[in-house]
């Protein structure tokens, strides 16, 4: 089974860790991961993880959306700190057309609460949603339930 | 040997992936490591080191000034994303006296000039500055030709 990850912009510091979290979990279910993201994000993830023990394939964002088929992931984890990050979410759905979860995080509740309802919109991914900017403790929570039933 | 580790407030999204990478860096050359820094910091490189790979001992940043003594650790290295930090290093600087390292990082020019000139006068650190808050190159870089003539 493979899984990809979609970063966003690494603006908060809570991304990285997480994701880097979820990538090891999904790895010991059995995923294959691949994380996809801007340079600045996959530079975080190397340096966060220099003997590659938590994560998989890394790879760039848009060379990663243009060789994109449905089909070539079971599994797809978007992390959402901002519009754009909801857009791309949107569009690699829209391809994989597969199961997706979405894990939306803003230390403003008014801005979360508007990009969780654009990631309703845009896609039918499950969504996790937290305030979050320094603690990653109700992300991991809600990431923790979420993939002892997946 | 001994090193300590002070991490700043975690609002960086460089700091704790660098963190990580600075305490692997140093297991492999020998040393044992303890990090220290707020509950939120420890938190996030608990998420982002998930088996504590890269990472030792990670404990409270004041109960491990509480009961810090000269001679407890060989080598000192504080992240200082801010004055707080900076003070933060100055006082454990000056009950170790011993072998120190600052990684001074900031997003705006200015400030990191002003955070570098403080450290300067509060320790007798080796300091390493770079402009930094997405990117963790340039730190990684210096990090990396500091800890080869360690």
């Amino acid at each position: 089974m493979k899984a990809l990850m979609i970063l966003g912009c690494p603006e908060s510091p809570v991304q990285v860790p997480l994701a880097i979290y979820t990538s090891h979990k999904l790895r010991k279910k059995g995923f294959s991961v691949t994380l996809t993201a801007n340079p600045a994000a996959i530079r975080l993830v190397q340096v966060a993880d220099p003997e590659g023990v938590y994560t998989g394939e890394l790879t760039d964002l848009d060379s990663c959306l243009n060789e994109l088929s449905e089909g070539d992931y079971e599994f797809l984890v978007g992390f959402v700190p901002n519009d754009a990050a909801t857009a791309y979410l949107a569009t690699f759905a829209g391809i994989l057309n597969t199961e997706t979860l979405a894990v939306v995080f803003e230390r403003d509740a008014d801005t979360l609460e508007k990009l969780v309802d654009a990631v309703m919109e845009g896609t039918e991914a499950e969504v996790i949603a937290a305030r979050a900017h320094h603690n990653p403790a109700p992300l991991r929570v809600r990431i923790d339930r979420f993939l002892e039933e997946l």
